[in-house]
């Protein structure tokens, strides 16, 4: 039971964007913006540092939605998205995301944790300006709503393969029209 | 210097709102149903809330920006906002917004960290459910602020008269149509 009377029936996010639709339209435009928009990071490469960032945070609602998410996009298994989350230096992915991975984690912990030397090196890697700052930004992002989803204590569902279809689901329908009914 | 390229006239949020105002608009539209439309919470209350939550992460524009804005609005001397960031249980707030700024505390460190309890007082204290949902997300939307303002190294003004003057202009105009440069 969440913290709040909502409707049960809405697992993690889904049933607080229902309890309040005027806070959730804008945070779903943010989510739009951040994760879908034309960027010169893939969508599957941003809801990878969305599902890091919430596996940092124990969110588990928010790192499976995402991670089924990411899934979706990158065409792999959900070994692959475990390994990212565990060891990401080690799950063969490219050294800039490697590097954006790391300036996400230092900003999952506290603004003033991230260095300069980490922004350095993604930038040698390759890594732009607005690249780096959505990297800041997505996980930051991210700190609010896995705070918004487990301080209201809202549940979510312990079968995977539920995330994996609202995965596709959620690739296929975006952001900016989220329906937490549906 | 910030770690990306913005405008450095422009400090804390302005830069960088400036720098993508694509993501800035959701993120100001948020600010405005959360800490400005229609509340049982009152503004200032509302700004109150968001200055503790920034001072518990240590962000000093986000702290002096919104302690601004709380103290125009709830016609009060900087001491004591600065007393409710040091010892809220004794700057004589109401026994219902104690409850409140501890479950922000609460969810500034993490959503897990809020408890039952800590929810059961502030309910038997007179918090509505709404009440306990904005304040949960006003805390986890300046976990978002902090960390964004924070985590791309912005630069703040040290005069803290800055912060209580654009509190008075903030206050006036809002932040749906916020403008960074002006």
């Amino acid at each position: 039971m969440a913290h709040i009377k909502i409707d049960e029936s809405l697992p993690g996010i889904r049933g607080l964007m229902h309890f309040r639709p005027e806070t959730a339209q804008p945070m779903n435009d943010l989510a739009e913006v951040l994760l879908r928009s034309e960027n010169s990071l893939s969508r599957g490469e941003r809801e990878l540092i969305a599902t890091y960032v919430s596996s940092l945070n124990d969110c588990f609602f928010c790192q499976h939605a995402h991670g089924g998410i990411a899934q979706h996009y990158l065409q792999c298994d959900a070994a692959f998205i475990d390994r990212v989350k565990s060891d990401f230096m080690g799950s063969g992915i490219s050294e800039k995301l490697k590097a954006l991975l790391s300036i996400a984690g230092s900003v999952q912990k506290g603004g003033k944790h991230l260095t300069k030397e980490q922004v350095e090196k993604a930038r040698k890697l390759g890594a732009t300006d607005r690249e780096i700052h959505d990297t800041v930004l997505i996980s930051a992002v991210f700190c609010m709503f896995n705070r918004y989803v487990d301080g209201l204590g809202t549940s979510a569902p312990t079968d995977l393969s539920f995330y994996q279809n609202r995965g596709k689901q959620r690739a296929r329908e975006g952001y900016a029209h989220y329906d937490p009914k549906n």
